[in-house]
């Protein structure tokens, strides 16, 4: 029976799994692969449509990316970036020489009529990657970050000005927004489809996912599905491994646990893999989900990502005998 | 008495003369400089305004030039080229990272509701550039190449086909377009500000000068003005010293001499400059100027480029006690 696994993935923490997942593709251990990818981060920067999640995943998939930052391309340079502080340009925003070429390239192709999902599977297509990679939707749907200090457009209040803002509330954009054809197709078709599971990788909830799970029907879809839908928990020893998770938890008054995580996904999901680690916490998270799985969820080598993905789906199989 | 100079300039060959005119004005032998740059070359490409004659002038007066080529930064990468190749994007114009940020943010201010004329300004400004650099006109003026393979855009013609196709003639975009105010200003009252010569620099008569007097105004302006009218002949031995100028005179069935140079710019020149090492053509050429000087016309290292603008704010300067 054919193995296809649809993956709902943020930057950094969920591109490490679908790479994993991509190894299992090209092993021909996974028959197919459809990631949809948080586009709630996007924002037009020196006239380029940049879309981070969208960049660091298939930076991640082709193996060019920079393994110290989980972001951009490695072997980078600045040198656009330094010149264009000497003219007095807007630098706050780190742009690589090599990845400005892939900012350029997206926005020509927008501008000429392309939609990003096009735009998406065409770089992952020219850099050899098996997967579908594409946006949650084709529109703009831009995270609005409510702070203390106001409301802020995301990347001014991730990168600019570094997360310290203490957040209040997350608008998410999408909420109006079409959700991207072939990302609901593949949620209400799922079981039609043979689809072996849904994940959601181990992205950041609030700032990765959440934008995902508000477009119209998404939702409401994975809470319908029959499908095995499955969660890696982002969180470890009560902590994050990357970014700012753990800090928003405390500022929206949430414990950092994957027992919220659990709770957070409760209407939908099926199973959630924690980390071996917090094995004592099982009973606390089988309050809000029937299934859950423990793994090694950090992820430090490839090998790492390759056996995490190898097991999630496992559990999904085993998930799919269950149900 | 103070000294003014309106230089009307191209790209690498005026470029040259440009820099010695700075020279002077850092050096205080020269009071005021504006320097009118042809814009029938610029074009819209990767989403970016690409200003190439504006850009070499910039970067010649701020010391930045690649020397080698005359046109582009020095200690250069191609970083974002290469990845770009490699994502499938059009790299048949080469930009440089360092370079890159500049068109980036030149499109930017110019979406801000900057004009050209601003940015040209701000940028000189941030570079230490003491002379004033302005584009001929603020709105678009392409310039057209018609050729026995078509009508060209000019950078189609100039760098992807490398001035391959047999021109047939050219059509410039200014005959519809307003002046730059501030040349307009400079030529017409020109007497009245006490300027002391208007330069037509050593630049390409047929693609970087005459887009310039074609804008309305300009070329009767330069023929009603009391103020010596002083062009340096790009024309050396028979020969050009840098681009296709030579080729396209041959393809116009025009000599490729001064004396052509000369009858190029009749109706309005009072002085060509020729090289030293053509005075024999000048009996030829005095059948259409009033004046010939010889000079070292050909600029190889800086102190060529400090000689020649020094002796033509000399001749300026007799001029202006004979007329």
């Amino acid at each position: 029976m054919s193995t296809r696994i649809l993956a709902l993935c943020g930057g950094v923490g969920g591109a490490k799994l679908a790479f994993g997942f991509e190894s299992l593709l090209k092993a021909k251990l996974l028959d197919e692969l459809l990631i949809t990818v948080n586009t709630g981060d996007d924002f037009e920067h020196l006239g380029l449509t940049i879309c981070p999640d969208l960049d660091t995943v298939t930076y991640t998939l082709a193996g060019m990316v920079n393994t110290k930052t989980g972001w951009g391309r490695a072997d980078e340079s600045a040198h656009c970036m330094e010149a264009l502080r000497q003219l007095g340009g807007e630098d706050w925003f780190y742009l690589g020489d090599k990845d400005l070429a892939l900012h350029l390239e997206r926005t020509r192709l927008l501008k000429s009529g392309w939609t990003l999902t096009q735009v998406s599977q065409h770089f992952a297509e020219r850099l050899g990657i098996h997967a579908q990679i594409i946006p949650m939707c084709d529109e703009p749907a831009p995270t609005l970050v409510h702070t203390t200090a106001g409301v802020l457009p995301f990347q001014h209040y991730f990168v600019r000005e570094r997360c310290e803002p203490v957040l209040k509330s997350l608008e998410y954009g999408g909420e109006n927004t079409q959700a991207n054809p072939a990302l609901l197709e593949a949620i209400c078709g799922a079981e039609d489809a043979g689809l072996t599971a849904i994940v959601i990788c181990p992205s950041n909830p609030y700032l990765s996912v959440d934008p995902l799970l508000a477009l119209p029907g998404v939702r409401d879809g994975l809470a319908k599905t029959k499908v095995p839908v499955i969660a890696v928990s982002p969180i470890v020893g009560g902590q994050a491994l990357k970014g700012p998770t753990a800090k928003i938890m405390k500022e929206l008054g949430v414990e950092v646990s994957s027992q919220s995580i659990a709770a957070h996904y409760r209407d939908f999901l099926d199973c959630l893999i924690i980390d071996r680690g917090d094995a004592s916490e099982s009973e606390a998270v089988a309050s809000y989900v029937p299934h859950i799985e423990l793994a090694a969820t950090v992820m430090r080598i490839d090998q790492d990502k390759l056996a995490l993905a190898g097991r999630v789906l496992d559990i999904a199989k085993t998930l799919n005998h269950i149900k």
